[in-house]
């Protein structure tokens, strides 16, 4: 039996696979489950620094298991209690990425479908490989992204967002960067060196961090301008006083590297 | 005498003509009661899967019509309480065309200015005639365009607003595009067929599904993060019970057309 | 002894120079209160239209004066008041920026880092030489450039300013423009002329219209719909009462120049 998601960690960087090919890594029952007992490991997980989100086989994800939802349709209540259900634990990931001290960054390839674009677009960062293509097309069988859109619509403006959930149709990296899905895209060949090039980069800051920033980024984001102020000020004072951030700020004066805690 | 609002209805796509070449198709005290009444008809209309909202003449539309708004002066209390009553109809309107179950599409070419360029920035979609030319240029009269602001905002970045705004200059479909206010600029030969081609695939969609994410589109856009999960997660749950997206995915499953009410 | 903040003044537009280059400009207790002082003054100052904001030497601003905040450690609680204290006063100078009645433009040039990335951010407008990089690198020092980032994430996307945030990198004019950072870039050598005509453009209108719109502009970006339109329904009536309103809009029908107050 093969898990259906793989774990590697290596120099403060997890990398989380989907690994049901079979299923263009369909986000069922199973794998929510899985990742989420990931992310709930992660959450306290202090020796890694970053996290990547990958796909095994020809696609990063296409979104829910729809064979497994028709199959939830047998219960006595027509499936509604599973439905609701499901999507309670898709929606509780997608925040669960938000809610990781650690940068998670998607690395989607082929296809990122449906709740599989909802994963792209809930990821702190996105480097694609080129040719990828991302789509909320629920609404060609009759089933509006609505879940997804959550996400979409706080990463690309309105009509982009709207044209891709009422048309269905898909928009390509070239696109994806311009809008602000991705942060870039670069040769299929390229992509695990690229991913890997900008973890190291956020796994070379200091310890504690980029916890600190991606928390606050999440919380101010929605709050009135006094107060993201006000509360963003208490958090750069707290930051100031690490130990660490007081030797970050000497080296830089003194023109050496920090000695920062591992 | 000819009608000041045309509407010509076709394969479940109601296209509305804004009608009065002469005054630019001023959003007048009669263009703006034609509109309402349209819109109010359509919120009910479950025959019109799509509108396109369109300007007859060398323009689309250019805003108030600032004869009658200077007419409206000679009043007791120089035209207060009209010009209030004005603003209020003209934002119910824009606020019309967001609450319609339909998807509208707005299509301009020549010019959109003011509350004409508030109408593109309201609307769910925009296609465009390359040339057509988008401004909230009150501020060179001395009248800022603060209830167009509201939907150009809510479309655009800050500074590319704020410089529209201030320096009441004008951007072009390149730009428009670029910065969200349209979806894209065809030439102006291929304008109908573009808009028509956007209104077929919105109208090929199953009963009702577009109306069911148009209104959690511009619900969930400002709520809070977990609020928007929560209420999306319901409404995505409410739309899998639909004997229609039952069989718009199991039509997928079997790779076969669905067999959907008309 | 050489002012640390420059102000000329000249047909209704008044500069501010940042003038400590040998600091790169830094945001020092110094030049926070040199700038809040001009914003104070300005704010009640009716014979100026447009605010220009420009650094001296070869960068615009380097952001916070690294040096002086950790001499402030020596205080007996280790500088945490000190701090905090700081950071209120930089976050009501960003703030005293968007409360002006006036336009700021930002004009920056060579390097907009931290805090001075945030003057850019929070400026009305920004004309920027090509060659200027902006970043908010503060993460490189392990202080994450938290209160930079409320400015920031309400200028550009998500994912790009998470990067920029987290990674520490740099963007240039290109990308800045793109994202929605600036308005545009120019070559160096046009940069005074560039930000000059945008600001005589700005001090060409209507007495008073700028700051009624300004003030609009942030008020209602915040609420929700139908308040943002209740609210700028009042001011565009209050806007259509004015004298000089009255006048640019005759004149305007009649063809001619308004006669305006100056």
């Amino acid at each position: 039996m093969t898990d259906i998601l793989l774990r590697n960690d290596a120099g403060g960087i997890a990398t989380l696979t989907l690994n049901s090919p079979q299923s263009l890594n369909a986000l069922s029952d199973a794998m929510l489950a899985a990742l989420q007992a990931q992310f709930d490991a992660l959450a306290t997980d202090t020796d890694t620094k970053v996290v990547i989100l990958e796909g095994a086989g020809k696609v990063f994800c296409a979104g829910h298991d729809l064979k497994e939802m028709t199959a939830g349709r047998q219960a006595e209540d027509d499936g509604r209690a599973y439905f609701y259900d499901l999507f309670t634990r898709c929606s509780r990931v997608m925040q669960s990425i938000m809610r990781l001290p650690q940068p998670v960054i998607a690395k989607p390839h082929g296809i990122a479908t449906a709740a599989g674009c909802q994963l792209v677009a809930t990821c702190d960062l996105a480097v694609a490989a080129h040719g990828t293509r991302f789509g909320v097309n629920g609404v060609n069988l009759g089933l509006f992204c609505s879940t997804p859109m959550v996400a979409l619509t706080r990463n690309i403006p309105r009509k982009q967002a709207f044209e891709m959930l009422t048309t269905g149709s898909f928009i390509d990296t070239t696109k994806a960067e311009q809008l602000g899905l991705i942060n870039r895209a670069v040769d299929h060949d390229d992509l695990d060196a690229a991913a890997l090039e900008m973890a190291q980069v956020l796994a070379s800051k200091m310890n504690g961090v980029l916890g600190i920033g991606k928390e606050a980024f999440y919380t101010q984001i929605t709050l009135p301008l006094e107060q993201a102020y006000e509360y963003t000020g208490e958090v750069i004072t707290a930051n100031m006083m690490m130990r660490d951030t007081e030797e970050g700020i000497a080296a830089f004066l003194e023109k050496r590297a920090p000695d920062w805690e591992k």
